[in-house]
């Protein structure tokens, strides 16, 4: 019904303001746009944007001003109003994963108000609240992208948020969401209700679906024992999803000052992992493990925590996305080693709603563009309370 | 029925030759023993016994004698007749997996002709044929070793057949099965069928109980797609086994020499892998893969070949034991990565059994002591086909 409303309204709209031959729409302002919007006047044209970026491999972000692509056919322009802080962020921009390409803006957990369409576009109208996440475009072609798993495209064509090549962006690659704006194929933006806060529905776009996507791929039952080991942005929305979820929840931290927090968003026990022996009275108590460690761990010694066969789930990623284990640790536990990227479309919509729906909100502090850097520290140091979000009024 | 027979002939057995004082049966000497056996005057002291050790980290063997500790109550002693060698034994004699002590005899793969039985054994009697493995002791009490996995010990105290400390070995560890005969707990031992030979068994007792186990464990249905990927000693014998268990086998090799064997062996198809592109077409194709390779590998390039959300188990042990994998490759292919560890005794038990019923026999050749340094570097090389057994009569 909410989807028939909106195509009705869409419809509506196109009629009264299509404009034919530029083979876009530009929104008259609305009152919640940025004043950027109103400088476009023609947006065949490249998009002016103004954001933060790191200039090399120091990742120490500063002021830029880029340009995004012109809005295509099947593209949206998104007025960003939120954009939050994502320890992958930091990984990417200090080369951690592989040289980079600079200046680069990193941020993929995006929030904004729809600010134009593409000619081709039903899925938005200008005005809506959206959200964009860790990718912005694939083939749409292959088996996976058909089903809804465009972040593992057949034809390797997934397109992630910054720092991908991409010919159609002026700078050369993909421009993340610590800016303005962004201009983004229609599908690879999802709704987000009205019933959340834009500042809270950020994190969803990136912690929110990595931890969700594979908590509910491991099928647990009301009353399971689920583990997360690692609390911090990714882990305290893991906590709090399966809660929610039914799951008897046990939280591994090496944070003792998190103990609290952790307690009140519904686990069952924290466990503070000071050493690793801390570990041993937990062997096989578990039904499955999500690990959100971003950083070369002893899986083996978690994994332990898991019943013989069940599953264990590795979202973090450390640096060259290397991590190293006992073959003969992991075989002593009989546990399914698996990791996790990120999650498709479909269900990247369905984790917002879902949060929106049973009040799932993202711990977060709101901070200010020029405070990047100094929460990128508190990120490294485990002081983020566990999410900082940028205020793109900011920049 | 066998069980019931045999334990008929045992209690016969045990009423004609039981010693009451002395702890243990002396065996009448049979043709089939050693002469080493006719010379053991008094058996509450230490047996002697002469095998191949290596006496530092070169890992080159050499003629040793040495003493086993008397035969217990629970114990039975084994003239070895056999000994196959495993990769295993190469890497732990050059301290891949940790410091060693030396001398130190290696083999896990033994087979004889029990020789002597404590007067607590009623599993074997004298005369039997029985094999030995990769464990001789475990704690016995706990959940773990009630049910059969020993290996999996959750005391810890799995006793693993060479250089594990050993208070009851006159040489302060566990010495193997190079060797013309061995000490060990009855539990430990399986019984050898009459319908194998002797030298083709030695193989199963590592190599087929490590790969039958995980292909167990994966439930593939009949026609389903098992890759096996390093057709050494482990993967030839995972190859047999999983074409007789109705598996449509696609073996993924780096020796193309070995193509026309892996063919004969009953797989479907043989890759040559000289690059990791050849394995680019078999992406998603399988049901599931098992790898023998013991040695660092592209995991998720290998994984990849598995439908996702299938499973992936490692058996070869790399130096260190230590694996390094690419948790976002792995994440890409969504397939479950574990770890295998030989298998217990039951299963052991199980797996001679089946390989005697069903004709699955390891493609071996017999060497002799002296050629055991030779033997070796064949292994390293890639030269073994498949599997070098040492003839105990040389040593």
């Amino acid at each position: 019904m909410q989807l028939q409303r909106n195509t009705m309204e869409r419809r509506k709209f196109i009629e009264q303001t299509a404009i034919a031959d530029a083979g876009f729409i530009i929104a008259k302002p609305f009152n919640n746009f940025s004043q950027d919007q109103q400088k476009i006047k023609d947006m065949s044209k490249n998009i002016p944007s103004r954001g933060y970026a790191a200039k090399d491999a120091s990742g120490r972000l500063s002021p830029w001003t880029f340009e995004r692509r012109p809005v295509g056919d099947n593209d949206i322009l998104i007025d960003i109003k939120y954009a939050s802080i994502c320890h992958s962020d930091i990984h990417q921009m200090r080369g951690d994963w592989g040289k980079q390409p600079y200046p680069q803006v990193p941020g993929h957990e995006i929030v904004g108000i729809v600010a134009a369409v593409g000619k081709n576009v039903t899925k938005f109208k200008v005005g809506d609240r959206a959200g964009v996440g860790c990718m912005v475009d694939s083939c749409m072609e292959c088996e996976s992208c058909k089903h809804g798993e465009e972040h593992y495209c057949d034809h390797g064509a997934t397109v992630f948020t910054y720092g991908a090549p991409d010919k159609t962006s002026p700078s050369g690659i993909t421009q993340g969401g610590y800016s303005n704006n962004i201009v983004v194929r229609d599908h690879f933006a999802v709704h987000i209700p009205d019933h959340i806060k834009l500042e809270d529905a950020a994190p969803l776009l990136c912690a929110g679906i990595t931890t969700y996507s594979p908590l509910m791929n491991a099928r647990f039952k009301i009353g399971d024992k689920v583990g997360v080991a690692g609390i911090g942005g990714l882990g305290h929305l893991a906590v709090k999803l399966a809660v929610s979820k039914g799951a008897e929840v046990y939280a591994f931290t090496t944070s003792p000052s998190k103990v609290k927090d952790i307690l009140a968003f519904g686990a069952k026990e924290v466990i503070v992992v000071d050493d690793i022996s801390k570990l041993k009275p937990y062997r096989k108590k578990l039904d499955y493990m999500i690990s959100t460690i971003p950083a070369q761990f002893d899986v083996a010694a978690y994994a332990s925590t898991v019943k013989p066969f069940g599953h264990f789930t590795q979202v973090g990623m450390p640096v060259g996305f290397e991590l190293t284990l006992s073959n003969i640790g992991l075989a002593n536990t009989r546990v399914n080693f698996n990791a996790s990227l990120i999650g498709g479309i479909p269900e990247t919509q369905e984790v917002v709603h879902y949060c929106a729906d049973n009040k799932i909100i993202p711990s977060i502090q709101v901070i200010k563009a020029q405070q990047i850097n100094e929460a990128w520290t508190k990120v490294l140091n485990k002081e983020a309370r566990y999410r900082f979000v940028i205020d793109a009024a900011s920049f």
